[in-house]
């Protein structure tokens, strides 16, 4: 059994041996600064520990991984431009560095290839596979639509929340785990229970990282701390506390998420206070752990040697310990 | 056999038949508009009569027709946000009625719906049609990309020009009649001439249409006459004039392709006649019929009864007869 560490070496290295340099370059060169660009390689390893759940034979989830992972860049490409990102894992986003028609076409190209690499599996199962892939696919895209939305919509409910972050994040990982899983060789009466696995893995994964933006340690993260609350980004967190907000409360989140600027630090400060207060740093731990715990459940019932779901129940406990 | 207007209505009527009202409607509005747009559904037409050289029922051809004017409208709202084009078919371009963030995501979700009715064939041949449509869909990117390279280049070749055209337009229409042979059920072996076929077909194509938008009637063509000169556009006509013309003529193309601005009416005018002195519209006619009569030798030689060709054949030679 390989471990996620090893799992993540492998995906780099395929990424790195499919990187020729191809004309026209000014297409191609964009896609690979933004497919080398490192990252958890989440969605491929996610694959890659799918497979594993019934194969030893990793290879053949192996270009499918990196399609998958050419999906998820072409996602951030176009995702960039329209949040208006500038900076993506410590370098300039793609167009910051050349331009919005360059990220725009070269993530429509990273999209093409993403659908060649995932279809290089065995004629089989390519029904299966693109089907989920597709309507995955088609789910990521409604789930930013919605991100969008919320932007601009004066409220959202958790519900509301919940189902954005299922569709934007939490489909692609759950499609990730089930596609590797049809190529390892599963019954497809499994399959459902994957791909509900995956899909709440992927839920507490995404309430993780919206607690660690706030909460989180800022040697550790990686990004730095209060990027949510300083883009007055309707999270978890801001939804539930204006839900409980006392006035008071309410007034000082009204004052802080309005119009005036006011200092990073300051703004990020009372914010914070104000949802300790109101306790919704432990109500979205708790939620963290619910997902966690109900996706452990599953886990233990699929009819696999308990060896080959190790790294699985590793990721999921870790995403508890880590807001501990 | 249908022909050319009855395949037309039966494309026309199966997206009629496909469009629903789905949510988040900010996705799929603007999706449904820009499909809905008419046009002339030469795409999804030579995917049907691809499939009508070799069989009678055209059904299992349609929704993957319907994939096929996704893929193209897909390409079209990415090209009119980096084309910064305002109008389309005399109605405004999506990134103009809405917004540039939706014409890019809505046209992520028809590129991935167009795959999602590509994908609605025979399972015994989908890794064919997959393979053809892959390949298809990146070369139209790298068409794209140096169509784009083009606007900022002194100097484009005959051959750069060409091989741009058939990368952008050609292939696809190639593409298109090559998946509904596929799905007709032609045999392997005319796979490539069918390939080639099309893209002959695809090539005259594009250079009649650069003839007809500085030399066709203004009535039939159905644009206005004169847009590719009015934006400086490299076509075929401006890359030969240019390498054609005396001292004198080239410092007329200078001066009306320079960066001052002119009387539209007159700068057509004073390039048109550049043009016809130098007989560049002479020679891309004789351009359109090589193209043509390759692709007409190559229809005569395959080997299905001569009613089944007929519609190509009428099209082809429509090619020729409307630059006359």
């Amino acid at each position: 059994m390989k471990n996620i560490q090893e799992l993540q070496m492998m995906v780099e290295a395929e990424i790195c041996a499919q990187h020729k340099a191809v004309e026209p370059h000014e297409l191609y060169e964009p896609m690979w600064y933004a497919l080398s660009n490192g990252g958890k390689r989440l969605r491929p390893v996610f694959m890659l520990m799918g497979c594993q759940l019934f194969s030893d034979d990793l290879k053949p989830a192996l270009l499918p991984a990196v399609g998958i992972e050419m999906f998820h860049n072409f996602t951030l490409l176009h995702d960039d431009i329209m949040d208006k990102a500038s900076m993506r894992r410590n370098l300039p986003t793609v167009h910051v560095k050349w331009d919005v028609n360059r990220a725009i076409l070269s993530g429509d190209a990273l999209a093409i290839n993403a659908n060649i690499y995932i279809a290089r599996c065995d004629k089989s199962i390519l029904p299966e596979v693109l089907d989920v892939f597709n309507t995955t696919a088609l789910q990521v895209c409604e789930g930013q639509q919605y991100d969008l939305n919320f932007e601009t919509l004066p409220d959202v409910s958790e519900e509301e929340y919940l189902n954005m972050i299922r569709l934007k994040t939490a489909v692609l990982i759950a499609g990730s785990l089930q596609i590797g899983s049809i190529i390892g060789g599963a019954e497809s009466r499994w399959s459902s229970g994957i791909y509900e696995l995956g899909c709440l893995i992927g839920m507490a994964f995404q309430l993780q990282d919206d607690y660690l933006d706030t909460f989180g340690n800022p040697v550790t993260f990686g990004k730095s701390i209060g990027g949510d609350i300083l883009a007055n980004k309707k999270t978890y967190l801001l939804i539930r506390a204006r839900e409980l907000a006392n006035q008071e409360q309410l007034k000082i989140l009204k004052k802080y998420f309005g119009i005036e600027t006011f200092d990073p630090a300051e703004k990020i400060d009372r914010v914070k206070k104000v949802f300790i207060d109101l306790g919704v740093d432990k109500e979205i731990m708790d939620k963290v752990h619910d997902y966690s715990n109900k996706a452990l459940a599953i886990l233990d019932k699929l009819p696999v040697p308990t060896e080959r779901k190790q790294e699985l129940a590793k990721f999921t406990r870790n995403l508890m310990d880590r807001i501990r």
